[in-house]
Protein backbone atom coordinates (compact mmCIF):
# COMPACT_ATOMS: atom_id res chain seq x y z
CA UNK A 1 0.00 0.00 0.00
CA UNK A 2 2.81 2.64 0.31
CA UNK A 3 1.73 3.74 3.65
CA UNK A 4 5.32 3.77 5.15
CA UNK A 5 6.97 4.98 2.54
CA UNK A 6 8.35 8.42 3.10
CA UNK A 7 10.10 10.80 0.94
CA UNK A 8 12.76 12.08 3.13
CA UNK A 9 14.64 15.78 2.75
CA UNK A 10 17.73 16.06 4.84
CA UNK A 11 17.00 20.12 4.71
CA UNK A 12 20.17 20.35 6.58
CA UNK A 13 22.81 18.73 8.36
CA UNK A 14 20.73 18.42 11.49
CA UNK A 15 17.22 18.57 10.42
CA UNK A 16 14.84 16.57 8.11
CA UNK A 17 11.15 16.83 6.49
CA UNK A 18 9.43 13.73 5.99
CA UNK A 19 6.65 13.72 3.41
CA UNK A 20 4.25 10.33 3.44
CA UNK A 21 4.81 8.70 -0.21
CA UNK A 22 1.66 6.97 -2.04
CA UNK A 23 3.52 6.13 -5.33
CA UNK A 24 7.17 6.82 -6.96
CA UNK A 25 6.07 8.44 -10.37
CA UNK A 26 9.64 9.47 -11.71
CA UNK A 27 13.30 8.73 -10.81
CA UNK A 28 15.97 9.71 -13.18
CA UNK A 29 19.37 11.01 -13.24
CA UNK A 30 20.04 13.61 -15.82
CA UNK A 31 22.79 15.31 -16.82
CA UNK A 32 22.95 17.91 -14.05
CA UNK A 33 21.29 16.42 -11.14
CA UNK A 34 18.74 13.52 -9.56
CA UNK A 35 15.26 14.11 -11.07
CA UNK A 36 12.29 12.81 -8.78
CA UNK A 37 8.78 13.16 -8.93
CA UNK A 38 6.70 11.20 -6.28
CA UNK A 39 2.83 11.30 -5.02
CA UNK A 40 1.35 12.08 -1.54
CA UNK A 41 -1.25 11.97 -0.19
CA UNK A 42 -0.82 14.96 1.42
CA UNK A 43 0.65 17.39 -1.18
CA UNK A 44 0.04 15.82 -4.07
CA UNK A 45 2.84 15.36 -6.46
CA UNK A 46 6.27 16.56 -4.93
CA UNK A 47 9.07 17.13 -7.79
CA UNK A 48 12.77 17.28 -5.96
CA UNK A 49 16.19 17.77 -7.71
CA UNK A 50 18.93 16.22 -5.88
CA UNK A 51 17.07 15.64 -2.63
CA UNK A 52 15.49 18.82 -2.24
CA UNK A 53 11.64 19.47 -2.98
CA UNK A 54 10.96 22.11 -5.48
CA UNK A 55 8.10 22.43 -6.23
CA UNK A 56 4.62 20.62 -4.63
CA UNK A 57 1.29 21.00 -5.69
CA UNK A 58 0.05 21.75 -2.18
CA UNK A 59 2.38 24.73 -2.04
CA UNK A 60 3.67 26.20 -4.67
CA UNK A 61 1.59 28.84 -5.39
CA UNK A 62 2.94 30.23 -2.05
CA UNK A 63 6.39 30.53 -3.86
CA UNK A 64 5.62 31.24 -7.17
CA UNK A 65 3.62 34.05 -6.44
CA UNK A 66 5.60 35.84 -4.28
CA UNK A 67 8.61 35.02 -6.35
CA UNK A 68 6.85 36.57 -9.53
CA UNK A 69 4.31 39.47 -8.60
CA UNK A 70 6.45 41.52 -5.83
CA UNK A 71 8.42 42.56 -9.00
CA UNK A 72 6.27 42.68 -11.50
CA UNK A 73 3.67 44.48 -9.80
CA UNK A 74 6.35 47.23 -8.54
CA UNK A 75 6.35 47.84 -12.32
CA UNK A 76 4.94 50.46 -14.03
CA UNK A 77 4.84 48.78 -17.59
CA UNK A 78 6.96 45.51 -17.94
CA UNK A 79 6.95 44.11 -21.29
CA UNK A 80 9.43 41.31 -21.55
CA UNK A 81 10.68 38.98 -18.98
CA UNK A 82 13.35 36.44 -18.37
CA UNK A 83 13.35 33.67 -15.93
CA UNK A 84 16.77 31.27 -14.94
CA UNK A 85 16.01 28.18 -14.04
CA UNK A 86 12.18 28.11 -13.19
CA UNK A 87 11.77 24.44 -15.49
CA UNK A 88 8.74 23.14 -13.75
CA UNK A 89 6.54 26.38 -15.17
CA UNK A 90 4.90 27.64 -12.01
CA UNK A 91 6.95 30.61 -12.32
CA UNK A 92 6.15 31.66 -16.07
CA UNK A 93 2.53 31.02 -15.25
CA UNK A 94 2.37 33.30 -12.55
CA UNK A 95 4.00 36.03 -15.17
CA UNK A 96 1.99 35.49 -18.14
CA UNK A 97 -0.87 36.72 -15.49
CA UNK A 98 1.03 40.56 -16.31
CA UNK A 99 0.56 40.31 -20.29
CA UNK A 100 4.12 39.57 -20.33
CA UNK A 101 6.52 37.96 -22.82
CA UNK A 102 8.95 35.42 -21.27
CA UNK A 103 11.74 33.68 -22.26
CA UNK A 104 12.68 30.87 -19.89
CA UNK A 105 16.20 29.34 -19.48
CA UNK A 106 16.38 26.16 -17.78
CA UNK A 107 19.79 23.97 -18.01
CA UNK A 108 18.61 21.11 -17.19
CA UNK A 109 15.79 19.76 -20.20
CA UNK A 110 14.74 16.74 -17.79
CA UNK A 111 13.04 18.88 -15.40
CA UNK A 112 10.75 20.79 -18.03
CA UNK A 113 9.87 17.24 -19.20
CA UNK A 114 9.06 15.85 -15.83
CA UNK A 115 7.25 18.62 -15.26
CA UNK A 116 5.22 18.92 -18.61
CA UNK A 117 4.32 15.11 -17.44
CA UNK A 118 3.55 15.56 -13.70
CA UNK A 119 2.96 19.07 -13.54
CA UNK A 120 0.64 19.84 -16.08
CA UNK A 121 -0.87 22.87 -14.24
CA UNK A 122 2.50 24.38 -14.07
CA UNK A 123 4.14 23.63 -17.31
CA UNK A 124 1.37 23.95 -19.55
CA UNK A 125 2.72 27.70 -19.12
CA UNK A 126 5.34 26.74 -21.04
CA UNK A 127 3.35 26.18 -24.73
CA UNK A 128 1.88 29.44 -24.52
CA UNK A 129 2.79 31.55 -27.42
CA UNK A 130 4.20 35.00 -25.46
CA UNK A 131 6.84 32.21 -24.04
CA UNK A 132 10.11 30.70 -25.12
CA UNK A 133 11.87 28.11 -24.22
CA UNK A 134 15.51 28.04 -23.87
CA UNK A 135 17.68 24.70 -23.18
CA UNK A 136 20.92 26.78 -21.90
CA UNK A 137 22.99 27.39 -19.51
CA UNK A 138 21.59 31.01 -17.97
CA UNK A 139 24.79 32.46 -17.14
CA UNK A 140 25.74 32.82 -20.99
CA UNK A 141 22.73 33.46 -21.80
CA UNK A 142 22.37 36.48 -20.11
CA UNK A 143 25.89 37.33 -20.90
CA UNK A 144 24.38 37.61 -24.26
CA UNK A 145 21.86 40.34 -23.50
CA UNK A 146 21.77 43.96 -23.66
CA UNK A 147 18.85 45.79 -22.18
CA UNK A 148 16.41 43.14 -23.61
CA UNK A 149 14.15 42.63 -20.16
CA UNK A 150 12.63 44.65 -17.65
CA UNK A 151 12.64 41.95 -14.79
CA UNK A 152 14.80 39.12 -14.56
CA UNK A 153 14.36 36.34 -11.95
CA UNK A 154 16.61 33.54 -10.76
CA UNK A 155 14.25 30.67 -9.54
CA UNK A 156 17.29 28.07 -9.37
CA UNK A 157 18.32 25.37 -6.82
CA UNK A 158 20.59 25.60 -4.22
CA UNK A 159 23.62 27.29 -4.86
CA UNK A 160 25.50 24.46 -5.56
CA UNK A 161 26.23 22.69 -8.45
CA UNK A 162 24.66 24.58 -11.50
CA UNK A 163 23.46 27.07 -9.47
CA UNK A 164 26.43 28.39 -8.20
CA UNK A 165 27.78 31.13 -10.54
CA UNK A 166 24.10 32.87 -10.42
CA UNK A 167 25.14 33.69 -6.73
CA UNK A 168 28.09 36.08 -7.35
CA UNK A 169 28.99 40.00 -8.07
CA UNK A 170 30.31 38.94 -11.91
CA UNK A 171 26.60 37.69 -12.85
CA UNK A 172 24.74 40.50 -11.47
CA UNK A 173 27.08 42.91 -13.46
CA UNK A 174 25.69 40.77 -16.82
CA UNK A 175 22.48 40.92 -15.26
CA UNK A 176 21.98 44.86 -14.45
CA UNK A 177 23.37 44.98 -18.51
CA UNK A 178 20.69 42.77 -19.82
CA UNK A 179 17.97 45.21 -18.09
CA UNK A 180 16.29 47.66 -19.53
CA UNK A 181 15.95 51.42 -17.73
CA UNK A 182 14.24 50.94 -14.74
CA UNK A 183 14.55 47.16 -14.68
CA UNK A 184 14.46 44.76 -11.98
CA UNK A 185 16.49 40.99 -10.94
CA UNK A 186 14.99 39.06 -8.21
CA UNK A 187 16.42 35.73 -7.20
CA UNK A 188 15.41 33.08 -4.37
CA UNK A 189 17.55 33.94 -1.34
CA UNK A 190 17.11 30.70 0.72
CA UNK A 191 15.52 30.57 4.51
CA UNK A 192 16.40 33.77 6.59
CA UNK A 193 16.83 31.09 9.69
CA UNK A 194 18.79 28.63 8.34
CA UNK A 195 20.66 30.10 5.46
CA UNK A 196 21.59 33.62 6.20
CA UNK A 197 25.30 32.93 4.32
CA UNK A 198 23.42 32.18 0.73
CA UNK A 199 21.16 35.44 1.92
CA UNK A 200 24.16 37.85 2.39
CA UNK A 201 26.14 36.07 -0.12
CA UNK A 202 22.93 37.05 -2.96
CA UNK A 203 22.91 40.33 -1.67
CA UNK A 204 26.54 41.02 -1.94
CA UNK A 205 26.24 39.84 -5.56
CA UNK A 206 23.44 42.18 -6.30
CA UNK A 207 25.00 44.86 -4.55
CA UNK A 208 28.11 45.20 -7.24
CA UNK A 209 25.49 45.51 -10.45
CA UNK A 210 22.36 47.71 -8.61
CA UNK A 211 22.10 50.40 -6.65
CA UNK A 212 18.94 49.52 -4.26
CA UNK A 213 19.14 45.72 -3.05
CA UNK A 214 15.83 44.52 -0.75
CA UNK A 215 14.73 41.35 0.78
CA UNK A 216 11.14 40.13 1.64
CA UNK A 217 9.88 37.19 2.95
CA UNK A 218 7.13 34.67 2.41
CA UNK A 219 5.96 31.64 4.07
CA UNK A 220 6.44 28.13 1.55
CA UNK A 221 5.67 24.94 4.29
CA UNK A 222 8.02 22.17 2.66
CA UNK A 223 10.99 24.37 2.21
CA UNK A 224 13.36 24.58 5.40
CA UNK A 225 11.98 26.56 8.05
CA UNK A 226 8.82 27.51 6.05
CA UNK A 227 9.75 30.51 5.64
CA UNK A 228 11.75 31.25 2.05
CA UNK A 229 14.00 35.10 1.67
CA UNK A 230 13.92 36.78 -2.05
CA UNK A 231 15.92 39.41 -2.76
CA UNK A 232 15.47 41.85 -5.46
CA UNK A 233 17.50 44.48 -7.05
CA UNK A 234 16.37 47.56 -8.74
CA UNK A 235 17.59 49.73 -11.26
CA UNK A 236 14.30 52.52 -10.37
CA UNK A 237 11.21 51.60 -8.71
CA UNK A 238 10.71 50.47 -5.15
CA UNK A 239 9.99 47.22 -5.29
CA UNK A 240 7.97 46.81 -2.09
CA UNK A 241 5.34 49.62 -3.22
CA UNK A 242 2.71 48.01 -5.82
CA UNK A 243 1.70 50.47 -8.73
CA UNK A 244 -0.53 48.03 -10.19
CA UNK A 245 -3.46 46.12 -8.95
CA UNK A 246 -3.16 42.06 -8.44
CA UNK A 247 -3.89 40.00 -11.59
CA UNK A 248 -7.37 38.17 -11.92
CA UNK A 249 -7.04 34.25 -9.84
CA UNK A 250 -3.81 34.37 -6.90
CA UNK A 251 -4.19 32.38 -4.11
CA UNK A 252 -1.53 33.77 -1.71
CA UNK A 253 -0.42 37.19 -3.27
CA UNK A 254 -2.81 40.41 -1.95
CA UNK A 255 -0.81 44.09 -2.51
CA UNK A 256 -1.25 44.12 1.16
CA UNK A 257 0.92 40.31 1.35
CA UNK A 258 3.08 42.19 -0.53
CA UNK A 259 3.70 45.44 1.36
CA UNK A 260 3.70 43.62 4.55
CA UNK A 261 6.44 41.02 2.80
CA UNK A 262 9.47 43.89 3.48
CA UNK A 263 8.71 44.37 6.97
CA UNK A 264 11.54 41.85 8.71
CA UNK A 265 12.03 40.61 11.86
CA UNK A 266 14.34 42.50 14.29
CA UNK A 267 17.03 39.67 14.04
CA UNK A 268 17.24 39.99 10.05
CA UNK A 269 16.66 43.43 10.11
CA UNK A 270 19.88 43.55 12.17
CA UNK A 271 21.97 40.64 10.46
CA UNK A 272 21.19 42.46 7.42
CA UNK A 273 22.53 46.10 7.52
CA UNK B 1 28.30 9.97 20.12
CA UNK B 2 24.23 10.82 19.12
CA UNK B 3 25.44 11.18 15.72
CA UNK B 4 22.39 9.17 14.49
CA UNK B 5 19.89 9.98 17.12
CA UNK B 6 16.84 11.74 15.90
CA UNK B 7 13.46 13.24 17.46
CA UNK B 8 11.29 13.05 15.33
CA UNK B 9 7.40 14.62 15.17
CA UNK B 10 4.71 13.08 13.74
CA UNK B 11 3.28 16.59 13.20
CA UNK B 12 0.24 15.03 10.95
CA UNK B 13 -0.57 12.18 9.28
CA UNK B 14 1.75 12.29 6.73
CA UNK B 15 4.59 14.67 7.93
CA UNK B 16 7.43 14.45 9.83
CA UNK B 17 10.11 17.13 11.33
CA UNK B 18 13.20 15.45 12.33
CA UNK B 19 15.86 17.12 14.63
CA UNK B 20 19.25 15.52 15.25
CA UNK B 21 19.72 14.98 19.00
CA UNK B 22 23.18 14.97 20.94
CA UNK B 23 21.44 14.02 24.30
CA UNK B 24 18.24 12.92 25.79
CA UNK B 25 18.49 15.47 28.81
CA UNK B 26 14.60 14.56 30.29
CA UNK B 27 12.08 11.77 29.60
CA UNK B 28 8.71 11.14 32.00
CA UNK B 29 5.35 10.71 31.49
CA UNK B 30 3.35 13.20 34.12
CA UNK B 31 -0.11 12.85 35.13
CA UNK B 32 -1.23 14.46 31.85
CA UNK B 33 1.46 13.96 29.36
CA UNK B 34 4.60 12.81 28.30
CA UNK B 35 7.50 15.46 29.11
CA UNK B 36 10.44 15.28 26.40
CA UNK B 37 13.90 17.76 26.76
CA UNK B 38 16.54 16.79 24.23
CA UNK B 39 19.65 18.24 23.13
CA UNK B 40 20.50 19.43 19.51
CA UNK B 41 23.34 20.55 17.46
CA UNK B 42 20.93 23.24 15.70
CA UNK B 43 18.42 23.92 17.74
CA UNK B 44 19.78 24.26 21.81
CA UNK B 45 17.15 22.50 23.67
CA UNK B 46 13.88 21.03 22.71
CA UNK B 47 10.86 20.51 24.73
CA UNK B 48 8.09 18.46 23.00
CA UNK B 49 4.70 17.56 25.34
CA UNK B 50 2.94 14.22 23.59
CA UNK B 51 6.15 14.19 20.91
CA UNK B 52 4.83 17.83 19.60
CA UNK B 53 7.81 20.09 19.51
CA UNK B 54 6.52 23.16 22.18
CA UNK B 55 9.68 25.26 22.10
CA UNK B 56 13.57 25.29 21.18
CA UNK B 57 16.33 27.72 22.17
CA UNK B 58 16.68 28.62 18.09
CA UNK B 59 12.98 30.00 17.69
CA UNK B 60 11.33 30.76 20.53
CA UNK B 61 11.58 34.02 20.78
CA UNK B 62 9.82 33.52 17.28
CA UNK B 63 6.54 32.28 19.02
CA UNK B 64 6.27 34.12 22.50
CA UNK B 65 7.13 37.27 21.20
CA UNK B 66 4.37 37.79 18.48
CA UNK B 67 2.15 36.32 20.82
CA UNK B 68 3.10 38.52 23.85
CA UNK B 69 3.80 41.72 21.78
CA UNK B 70 0.65 42.15 19.55
CA UNK B 71 -1.70 42.65 21.75
CA UNK B 72 0.24 44.07 24.53
CA UNK B 73 1.48 46.95 22.44
CA UNK B 74 -2.13 47.55 21.12
CA UNK B 75 -3.19 47.88 24.35
CA UNK B 76 -3.10 51.75 25.36
CA UNK B 77 -2.14 51.12 29.56
CA UNK B 78 -2.51 47.01 30.33
CA UNK B 79 -1.33 46.28 34.01
CA UNK B 80 -2.57 42.58 34.63
CA UNK B 81 -2.19 39.75 32.51
CA UNK B 82 -3.48 35.97 32.74
CA UNK B 83 -1.67 33.03 31.01
CA UNK B 84 -3.11 29.74 30.65
CA UNK B 85 -0.45 26.82 30.03
CA UNK B 86 2.66 28.26 28.91
CA UNK B 87 4.86 26.59 31.52
CA UNK B 88 7.89 27.36 30.00
CA UNK B 89 7.87 30.59 31.34
CA UNK B 90 8.91 32.11 27.43
CA UNK B 91 5.27 33.78 27.29
CA UNK B 92 5.54 35.33 30.69
CA UNK B 93 8.87 36.83 30.24
CA UNK B 94 8.06 38.47 27.40
CA UNK B 95 4.86 40.14 29.17
CA UNK B 96 7.22 41.08 32.09
CA UNK B 97 8.72 43.65 29.46
CA UNK B 98 5.73 45.64 29.23
CA UNK B 99 5.52 46.16 33.25
CA UNK B 100 3.00 43.85 33.63
CA UNK B 101 1.44 41.70 36.68
CA UNK B 102 1.44 38.22 35.24
CA UNK B 103 -0.67 35.34 36.55
CA UNK B 104 0.13 32.08 34.87
CA UNK B 105 -1.98 28.95 35.16
CA UNK B 106 -0.28 25.85 34.08
CA UNK B 107 -2.50 22.60 34.52
CA UNK B 108 0.87 20.65 34.32
CA UNK B 109 3.68 20.94 37.33
CA UNK B 110 5.81 18.74 35.00
CA UNK B 111 6.52 21.19 32.39
CA UNK B 112 7.38 24.29 34.72
CA UNK B 113 9.46 21.84 36.44
CA UNK B 114 11.70 20.41 33.14
CA UNK B 115 11.55 24.33 32.31
CA UNK B 116 13.25 25.72 35.19
CA UNK B 117 16.15 23.11 35.19
CA UNK B 118 16.35 22.89 30.86
CA UNK B 119 15.20 26.73 29.78
CA UNK B 120 16.37 28.92 32.56
CA UNK B 121 16.47 31.84 29.84
CA UNK B 122 12.42 31.64 29.87
CA UNK B 123 11.71 29.91 33.39
CA UNK B 124 13.81 32.45 35.32
CA UNK B 125 10.61 34.78 34.52
CA UNK B 126 8.82 32.60 36.63
CA UNK B 127 10.68 33.76 39.79
CA UNK B 128 10.12 37.20 38.76
CA UNK B 129 8.26 38.86 42.32
CA UNK B 130 5.28 40.32 39.80
CA UNK B 131 4.62 36.94 38.73
CA UNK B 132 2.09 34.22 40.28
CA UNK B 133 2.30 30.51 38.95
CA UNK B 134 -1.10 28.65 39.98
CA UNK B 135 -0.86 24.94 39.03
CA UNK B 136 -4.34 24.89 37.92
CA UNK B 137 -7.00 24.18 35.47
CA UNK B 138 -6.94 27.69 32.98
CA UNK B 139 -10.74 26.92 32.47
CA UNK B 140 -11.88 26.56 36.06
CA UNK B 141 -9.25 29.45 37.11
CA UNK B 142 -11.08 32.10 34.50
CA UNK B 143 -14.29 31.27 35.15
CA UNK B 144 -13.81 32.34 38.89
CA UNK B 145 -12.45 35.81 37.40
CA UNK B 146 -14.61 38.99 37.36
CA UNK B 147 -12.98 41.75 35.10
CA UNK B 148 -9.28 40.90 36.72
CA UNK B 149 -7.25 40.78 33.62
CA UNK B 150 -6.35 43.32 30.41
CA UNK B 151 -5.23 40.70 28.40
CA UNK B 152 -5.51 36.77 28.43
CA UNK B 153 -3.50 34.53 27.00
CA UNK B 154 -4.26 31.35 25.90
CA UNK B 155 -0.31 29.28 25.53
CA UNK B 156 -2.01 26.05 25.31
CA UNK B 157 -0.84 22.34 23.75
CA UNK B 158 -2.81 21.07 20.58
CA UNK B 159 -6.42 20.75 21.22
CA UNK B 160 -6.38 17.69 22.04
CA UNK B 161 -6.34 16.05 25.79
CA UNK B 162 -6.36 19.51 28.89
CA UNK B 163 -5.92 22.11 26.16
CA UNK B 164 -9.27 21.04 23.95
CA UNK B 165 -11.38 22.59 26.43
CA UNK B 166 -9.76 26.31 25.64
CA UNK B 167 -11.23 26.24 21.93
CA UNK B 168 -14.84 26.53 22.76
CA UNK B 169 -17.38 28.70 23.11
CA UNK B 170 -18.24 28.47 26.84
CA UNK B 171 -14.88 29.09 27.43
CA UNK B 172 -14.48 32.51 25.28
CA UNK B 173 -17.47 33.71 27.02
CA UNK B 174 -16.35 33.38 30.69
CA UNK B 175 -12.94 34.80 29.17
CA UNK B 176 -15.12 38.10 28.28
CA UNK B 177 -16.12 38.20 31.75
CA UNK B 178 -12.83 37.80 33.16
CA UNK B 179 -11.89 40.84 31.28
CA UNK B 180 -11.45 44.43 32.22
CA UNK B 181 -13.07 46.62 29.92
CA UNK B 182 -10.93 47.20 26.39
CA UNK B 183 -9.40 43.60 27.09
CA UNK B 184 -8.44 41.24 24.77
CA UNK B 185 -7.73 37.89 24.75
CA UNK B 186 -4.94 35.92 22.72
CA UNK B 187 -4.69 32.38 21.33
CA UNK B 188 -2.11 30.59 19.53
CA UNK B 189 -4.41 28.82 16.80
CA UNK B 190 -1.98 26.44 14.72
CA UNK B 191 -0.73 26.06 11.01
CA UNK B 192 -2.92 28.28 8.60
CA UNK B 193 -1.89 25.65 6.42
CA UNK B 194 -2.03 23.05 7.84
CA UNK B 195 -4.85 23.11 10.93
CA UNK B 196 -7.45 25.54 9.60
CA UNK B 197 -10.31 23.38 11.42
CA UNK B 198 -8.63 24.57 14.44
CA UNK B 199 -8.00 28.16 13.09
CA UNK B 200 -12.05 28.35 12.34
CA UNK B 201 -12.83 26.97 15.53
CA UNK B 202 -11.17 29.45 17.95
CA UNK B 203 -12.52 32.10 15.67
CA UNK B 204 -16.25 30.22 16.06
CA UNK B 205 -15.35 30.30 19.70
CA UNK B 206 -14.16 33.74 20.44
CA UNK B 207 -17.49 35.22 18.25
CA UNK B 208 -19.38 33.64 21.01
CA UNK B 209 -17.70 36.40 24.00
CA UNK B 210 -16.30 39.17 21.66
CA UNK B 211 -17.55 41.82 19.06
CA UNK B 212 -13.93 41.36 17.37
CA UNK B 213 -12.10 38.93 15.78
CA UNK B 214 -9.00 38.74 14.03
CA UNK B 215 -6.12 36.41 12.88
CA UNK B 216 -2.09 37.35 12.33
CA UNK B 217 0.34 34.94 11.14
CA UNK B 218 4.11 34.95 11.44
CA UNK B 219 7.01 32.04 11.30
CA UNK B 220 7.81 29.63 13.84
CA UNK B 221 10.51 26.94 12.20
CA UNK B 222 10.27 23.95 13.97
CA UNK B 223 6.15 24.22 14.03
CA UNK B 224 4.05 22.08 11.49
CA UNK B 225 4.24 24.43 8.03
CA UNK B 226 7.05 26.87 9.66
CA UNK B 227 4.02 29.59 9.62
CA UNK B 228 1.72 29.88 12.55
CA UNK B 229 -1.45 31.91 13.19
CA UNK B 230 -2.30 33.27 16.61
CA UNK B 231 -6.22 35.06 16.80
CA UNK B 232 -7.07 37.46 19.08
CA UNK B 233 -10.89 38.90 20.39
CA UNK B 234 -10.99 42.67 21.78
CA UNK B 235 -13.51 43.88 23.97
CA UNK B 236 -12.27 47.86 22.49
CA UNK B 237 -8.57 48.37 20.77
CA UNK B 238 -7.43 47.52 17.35
CA UNK B 239 -5.06 44.54 17.83
CA UNK B 240 -3.86 45.76 14.84
CA UNK B 241 -2.19 49.07 15.40
CA UNK B 242 0.23 49.31 17.66
CA UNK B 243 -0.21 52.40 20.19
CA UNK B 244 3.33 51.64 21.84
CA UNK B 245 6.89 51.18 20.96
CA UNK B 246 8.27 48.32 21.35
CA UNK B 247 10.20 46.89 24.77
CA UNK B 248 13.79 46.76 24.03
CA UNK B 249 15.67 43.60 23.47
CA UNK B 250 13.81 41.75 21.20
CA UNK B 251 14.79 39.76 18.25
CA UNK B 252 11.97 39.66 16.51
CA UNK B 253 8.72 41.63 16.92
CA UNK B 254 8.96 44.98 15.57
CA UNK B 255 5.75 47.25 15.18
CA UNK B 256 6.18 47.14 11.11
CA UNK B 257 6.18 43.46 11.83
CA UNK B 258 3.13 43.60 14.32
CA UNK B 259 1.56 45.59 11.60
CA UNK B 260 2.60 43.08 8.48
CA UNK B 261 1.21 39.98 10.63
CA UNK B 262 -2.62 40.86 9.84
CA UNK B 263 -1.76 41.06 5.74
CA UNK B 264 -3.08 37.66 5.58
CA UNK B 265 -2.53 35.83 2.35
CA UNK B 266 -5.19 35.75 -0.57
CA UNK B 267 -6.46 32.03 0.17
CA UNK B 268 -6.66 32.82 4.18
CA UNK B 269 -8.68 35.77 4.00
CA UNK B 270 -11.08 33.61 1.63
CA UNK B 271 -11.19 30.81 3.81
CA UNK B 272 -11.96 32.89 7.07
CA UNK B 273 -14.46 35.24 5.66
Amino acid sequence: MGDEIWFTEQQTEDLRLGVRVSGVLHRARSAFQDVVVVDTPSHGHLLALDGFVQTTDLDEHCYHEMLAHVAASSHDMPRRALVIGGGDGGLVRELLRHGLAVDLCEIDEAVVTASRRYFPALAGSLDDPRVTVHIADGIAFVAQQRQAFDLIYIDSSEPVGPGEGLFVPAFYRTAAAALRPGGMVVAQSESPFYNLDVLRRVRAGMAAGFPDVRTYLGPVPTYPSGTWSYTVASLGPDPSAPVRPAPAGLRFYTPDVHRAAFALPAFLREALA
